[in-house]
């Protein structure tokens, strides 16, 4: 955490929430993209991946990848002081990470002034919140974990997760 | 997972996506509590905790308090196959969990046919959502955790989760 | 038309826009069911066939169905006079009508005060315009034909269109 | 201003912002007015009313009596702490007061369990807004005044303004 | 149907619904005009032309016009695949065609990367939703039929309907 | 009111509703800035000072800050005739003004091709509808008074309010 970024930016000199003036900043190609983990425990899993194996596309991930889409486009009503922003594309994608958990994965693109982390973050986790709703009738101790930005690249200053 | 429940309800006998008919279960009071903890890290947390020690109230947890309330009222709106309804009461909470996280329980209450899982749900990963927002030019190293439901009761069979 | 009914409901006495108040009807279970069809043309319908048959439940009818859903819960956004409401139940079906179309229902469920016929409207409406849109790069020629009540019960007086 | 009353039941005992419990109230027909005033100066509202007089029912009275119903509907999503409810009614009406303002009241009513004085301040506020849209081509020295609660009954206790 | 482009482009290469990603195509000034047809039989008619006629822009067609160019704005919420964009203009327009129908067009005009057919659809047939909703009282064998794309300019090909 | 502008933009030549195309419009930057004042009476604005005074950035005027702000981003949604449009920035400021009064003001600013007068002002009365909601449990005689626009910059003509 380098001192010139050290404060929050959104609270204004008052302490009160205050949105970015993203006016001046330039117009850049911006991706970002984030990473959430389901673990709905080895029975589900079984099940979930039976209803799905044979075209890798079935209904529950498919669910979820639409959810997951049509949220990142609403980031700017969730998000208090996010800007409200067109898209270029969002693409979700759900793999099956055996014996317990699925991963979904998130990337969002704008040509814009403002990066699209929460676009990238959003998207991830209401996918997330889909398979959970889906499969919650099978049990409750799904857990949604690590939920968490992979990259962003386009903005002042790139950013890549050091595990990946 | 018992055998009495073990299919995936918001599918029908097509393997397509369809909501559950809750025109005959019982209007009762239901509760749901949910909880994320969301991993800022030993610098970011100390700076939250200076901007909101003095009155246990700062700006950065009732930004997301307030938009974690406001998501689960839109949680119809963002997973595909919830019922709409309405909710008698919401409370989102967040405290400080030293040395680097803070932990935010939702409780979502209605009286009605279904359950408030997804709202309370909804409700922790938004508030989550916005304390990465804020605290976003900081650091990007910030990770969503363990997003999961803490109970539920009033519907046909109540949970509590166990670690509880 | 019976004169009994034969006024604008929707207007009041100084031919303004009004709503209907509902507040002295019956709470009961109200169902309406609405179909929309859409003419996509032999060779799309081959292509949708191809990718879809396997399963029945192919993405462009998933994301269709999903769409007709979730538009069904946003009617009273949409539709300025329409009464805010929950829904029990949503169903939407999306059935190949060879040589060249598909057909839409929508059943929508409630158990209110007012009739869901503008929800079963809306859902097969969007899920129509859904399908269009995930055709589109193949042809400008799709045409959405013939969206009309099939029945609704429930209320004052029942209808059932008398071609089904 | 009396003293069983004189506090922010928005706040809970922490001073975070709360929804309030409305689960142990009873379900009563509840009913809300408010009122605002648009001031647009003689010459618009000459204009305005040179279009509308012939049927008092011009186009910029009806769009601004659908922006506020439709307003109405959206209140729970505008206002943090309001509870997501239905509406039985929503009456938006507008009369030329010269000799350079316009009166709108808005009337929500509800069978619930908490009262529709939001939803009413919110129609009024709304329509209000949208008149002035649709005439600041004439003039931005339009000014939006008074809007006020005339009425609430239905709740614990009934209010009316003393100068009605 | 070309073979360059017999795809469809909103399912990936694995099959899943996905968004097109356009942010390499041109900034270019893209306007859609839709047409849908209300057949409501020739009572209703009468009596909306009664209503109607000494201004032909009577209430029923006015909050027909409001509605669907508010849909149209709201196009990227209700169609999952679509791109957030902004709007240069919508224009609704509604005609009386005897002896029992009322014929809508939409259109829709963005400077942008993508087109506006969907917006252009979706504001023609929420438009024809509304004048469902608001003559639905009198009878419920109204269809609403053809809805369809009449022209596409701006894109990388221009379509125009071969009847107009 | 210059004769060159005394037209009402938003009907057409038809005297139907209509939004004006803006696609010829130059893009600028545009700022717009818009005020509102809530009299609360002596005894609540003594309370709230007495909750907020130690940090002038308590809890009510926090959540009318971001209920501003968030309600700015829905404008087009709305104000029927608005055009969508992201946002560079908005702010919402709330000051005391004794002895009874609390003011509100909302800035909004974008680079685009038209201005955000009406951002500005559906921020500022948001802003008031939750200071109102938020304080209601202790008075219903609270009103909105002189919502009205300061200032806008950056369109074809600039206004300044004289009194400022």
């Amino acid at each position: 955490m380098s001192d010139s970024n050290s404060k929050l930016t959104h609270l204004n000199d008052a302490g009160q929430p205050a949105m970015v003036d993203v006016g001046g900043k330039a117009v850049t190609r911006r991706v970002a993209r984030a990473r959430s983990r389901v673990v709905l425990g080895t029975d589900i899993l079984a099940l979930v991946q039976h209803g799905d194996l044979p075209t890798r596309k079935g209904p529950v991930f498919q669910t979820a990848i639409l959810a997951g889409i049509m949220a990142a486009k609403k980031t700017a009503d969730l998000i208090p002081l996010c800007h409200p922003l067109g898209l270029d594309d969002c693409q979700v994608t759900i793999q099956v990470a055996p014996p317990e958990a699925v991963v979904i994965e998130c990337t969002a693109t704008v040509t814009g002034k403002t990066g699209v982390e929460m676009e990238a973050l959003t998207g991830a986790s209401v996918a997330a919140l889909t398979i959970y709703d889906m499969c919650k009738a099978l049990s409750h101790n799904i857990v949604i974990e690590h939920t968490r930005l992979l990259s962003k690249t386009g903005g002042k200053s790139d950013y890549h997760y050091q595990d990946e």
